[in-house]
């Protein structure tokens, strides 16, 4: 029933065939990543992940994390599992290697991150909060909080956490109001946090909590907030562990989903002010926060990958093995993958699964050439390019996983009513990935504010540009006819809805955000399409120059096309709500809803 | 938390507005429907959910139904509840009034039905798998048995069910092998059958069973299917009760929602048999069933409207208080209704709700007429539009139901996934909707099956034309530009999307299937989408006239352009899907899956 395959022969094309794995190998910090490299690695978190994870995932739904007086306790097997994890070296595997790390690059640490959160989710959460801790930490901390913090953090001996919500302030980080005393070196945190992801649990000896708070002397908003470190056991000059710092889990959330995962309210100095360290400058610590939010997110929109490519394979077994009535075409009673409706269910979310993993790629090659390349125009070009992807990633994988989650459920009919069967699980875990790091609202202003009107679209029109080359591309070979049209008309319909939000931004101040979902939509359809589009390319080379795995490269040409037929026709809907603007949107007065 | 108030403004306006009451009152057996009448029925149903259904839902879900021996113990206050909804006449009120009923046509009946699933989908099941039950034995039961069942059933002082499903029958239900031996005066049922809704609990003091079974004599397949009555407890001929019958609750299902609806694993004859009695012809049972399945089916469609009715009315609430960050052209910290991402969603909600709504009536409109009229070509005319919507009403109505239900926890953010919200069990419940009474797929193969390819689309000729001469009363309005020119397009893709299912099916016994599902949504939202321009025509007409109510009136048309403008284009993607055809649905093998 749990048995997840991590699909190790799709994330190699992505990491080697439709990204440049060589480029990225030549880039400095990343000599590791050869090819040979690559595939154990995905080998064996593909191992790990069948044989250790993936059985812990419904014990984690139906036994989850409970708390006991000032502690949370994690499900049963999980620590076993996290110490595991921990000593095959997977958590520091995606670090720079001078703080200990691996030193995978991206295009090969995301499909990683997709096998622990496509097996575990409620797991993977732990250490991918750890990573943000960390990047934080390794952009912003002083050397010696960096040497204090940093090595276990690397390895896993410790967790990390995001403490940003209170109950005042979610999406309006502006509005936190912890405070900061200071007091000798370091802080005396007090106030409240809420939804802290693995706030507590009792797999590590340390828990290091990264927390938003104000100063006294703290302007008000968001330019007055700092970022602070503080650790759950106060660690002393020589690394030994000191007393329990002032801070407690309060209470768990009751969720729908991801039972395994302690959602912490987590209160700090009840008895005084928790120790904290200031992390960054004063009243810097939102752009602090940015660091960590920018891979937090695009980790979340990998999750969506993860949640689907598992809902995917549950509902593909299922497919396989239920019998129920005849097919067109076929004598007697068949499999229900015989069924046509049943079939586009499948290829729905084959198709958004690959098209969705292969976007997360090419977000992580943008990454990897951002903040490795030593050509400052590749690097300029891969930030910005990075930039614009990162909503569209968090965004719009999220919300084709619950609809991928949600078509698994549909293919197993009433058995996916059923918690038994574990659909359900998938389902309910899948629904907060629209949510945390910042809701798909969240993310769409984030893409039509800070990545298209303030730089007035130029990253959106190079996008364009890259896209149009492939069109060319493809227009050239005549069995892609309808790959080359549905592309085409996706891309002009991202051109032109960008022009409509620009131009129209000017005179209506209600048109960024009236569009903005939309165009976030839109973005992360078009560009997953051109990916599926230059994935028909490759596996058409491939096929014509005779390569080993033909099933897989025929596999993915119809895959490209069903893409192309099927769900880029997304973007005529998505398009034609751009251009109706705000006014009927925002037309009512409150009381008339 | 709790609050629920029946939206018993746009019912009205949908029954008497929208649709002809008058000229319904007119017909055989409606003579009570009058408008003050229906006003009250309507307001006093609104009574009963508020104070007594709504706020029981959430004890539903918390402490749903158990199995104690052989006995279901449903949630504690649904017995008295139930007595209460029996004790106001709203268990006969759809009924004929020949059968002690209230005569209330299904224009009315409807919204009340509407106003019962919005206020606790989990308790109203009950009634309305109860009424498919009299349904059946109206239709097809001898003069005997209806005179022992039918005034218990239509009251409501005893409870029906429908027990079709086995664990090889699910959409197949020619795979049906439940037996029934004749001896004597009835039958001796054995077999099992799972996902029973309602199939035990202690509310009333017998519960009527529907059973497919098999006499020994059936032919293989469908057409050996009969139709049984078997009552929980024996009933003499004096209609008192006597021992129990040889049939018990097995086992319930641990489901993702309706925790308050029992679902039961039922066996029956673990000891001999259960005492049954035959309900129509010998072998005769499917098409029985059709009759109180295309009842049932529209009220899950209704039920499609009812949770998305209450999700939106909790998602607008919270939207109107909770305050969170500042928007563009408002000072300060605001609601966060004021953004237009949260308008966006709400918008998207009440067009929804309103379109979904609409169409529920029209289609109980059509059944008043064809059930009712003593014209035979108004008569057929109905039913072929009945028979047409139908699997649009179902499929659309379930599948946006989860749409929106999803969207209500979007608009609450982290709190939307905490249990204690009440969002999250809207979303939890909905996710039935769409699989039992006939997955969307059933619904899309009946649409494609039965009501487009037996009459070569004539029924759909019908629908379109009608659909077209609204798009010519709206041409000649002119602020409504955006409404005709959206629904011009959604009409014209309807009737080229049946073309080319007609068309195309001959030479590819794959495309019923491959275009059913979205040839089903496109039919369901283009339909919609004509009552909404409909509803935007009259709401015009009422303001030029200087009607009460001008606030209502602009927030219609405010809504039908919404609809037309964000909504209909929705129609463009299935377009294009179906004239996708299934070659790159179908064309993989099942090894590549």
């Amino acid at each position: 029933m749990t048995v997840y395959h991590a699909p190790t022969r799709d994330m190699r094309f992505c990491i080697e065939e439709l990204s440049d794995l060589e480029a990225i190998g030549r880039l400095p910090g990343f000599e590791a990543a050869e090819s040979d490299v690559v595939q154990a690695v995905i080998e064996e978190a593909g191992r790990l992940a069948t044989e250790v994870l993936a059985p812990l995932n419904p014990e984690g739904d139906r036994n989850g994390a409970r708390i006991e007086g000032d502690d949370v306790r994690e499900t049963p097997g999980f620590a076993a599992a996290y110490r595991q994890f921990v000593d095959g070296g997977w958590n520091s595997m995606p670090f720079p290697t001078e703080h200990g790390g691996g030193g995978l690059p991206s295009i090969v640490a995301f499909p990683v991150a997709e096998i622990w959160q496509a097996s575990n989710m409620a797991f993977s959460l732990c250490p991918m909060l750890s990573q943000a801790a960390v990047e934080a930490l390794i952009a912003h901390g002083t050397a010696e909080l960096q040497k204090t913090y940093l090595p276990k953090l690397v390895s896993g001996d410790w967790t990390g956490t995001m403490d940003l919500t209170e109950p005042q302030a979610g999406s309006d980080l502006a509005a936190v109001s912890c405070k900061a005393v200071p007091q000798g070196d370091h802080y005396l945190i007090t106030g409240q946090k809420i939804f802290i992801t693995w706030g507590d649990h009792q797999m590590t000896d340390n828990i290091i909590h990264m927390v938003l708070a104000r100063l006294p002397d703290a302007p008000a908003g968001v330019k007055g907030i700092s970022l602070f470190l503080v650790p759950k056991f106060l660690v002393g000059a020589d690394g030994t562990l000191g007393e329990r710092n002032d801070m407690r889990p309060v209470s768990l959330e009751h969720k729908i989903g991801i039972h395994g995962s302690p959602t912490c309210v987590m209160s700090f100095g009840d008895n005084g002010g928790a120790v904290g360290y200031l992390v960054g400058e004063k009243h810097n610590g939102m752009s602090c926060m940015f660091t960590m939010m920018n891979l937090a997110r695009l980790h979340v929109g990998i999750e969506g990958v993860g949640i689907a490519e598992r809902a995917y394979q549950r509902a593909a077994r299922y497919a396989k093995e239920r019998v129920q009535g005849g097919a067109a075409g076929e004598t007697g009673r068949v499999t229900i993958i015989h069924h046509p409706d049943v079939r586009r269910m499948l290829m729905t979310m084959k198709a958004l699964v690959e098209g969705m993993r292969a976007l997360c790629v090419c977000a992580g090659s943008a990454m990897d050439f951002a903040l490795h390349s030593d050509d400052p125009k590749e690097k300029a070009r891969n930030r910005e390019r990075l930039d614009l992807l990162v909503p569209a990633v968090k965004g719009w994988c999220t919300e084709e996983g619950q609809e991928v989650a949600s078509l698994a459920i549909q293919v197993h009919g009433g058995m996916g009513y059923v918690e038994e069967t574990g659909a359900a699980q998938h389902f309910r875990d899948a629904r907060i990935a629209t949510i945390y790091e910042g809701t798909t609202g969240i993310q769409a202003q984030d893409l039509v504010g800070r990545k298209i009107l303030r730089d007035e679209g130029r990253a959106m029109a190079n996008l364009v540009a890259d896209i149009r080359n492939t069109v060319q591309k493809i227009a050239q070979i005549g069995e892609f006819d309808d790959i080359e049209n549905s592309l085409r008309i996706g891309v002009d319909l991202l051109e032109s809805s960008t022009d409509f939000l620009i131009s129209h931004q000017r005179d209506d101040v209600h048109t960024a955000g009236a569009v903005s979902f939309d165009l976030l939509m839109l973005t992360g359809l078009v560009t997953a399409g051109w990916q599926m589009a230059r994935a028909a390319l490759v596996a058409r080379e491939k096929l014509d120059q005779g390569a080993e795995g033909s099933n897989f490269y025929q596999s993915k040409m119809v895959t490209a096309k069903f893409f192309a037929q099927h769900l880029l026709p997304r973007a005529r809907a998505y398009g034609a709500a751009i251009t109706a603007g705000s006014a009927a949107m925002m037309a009512l007065d409150e009381n008339q809803f």
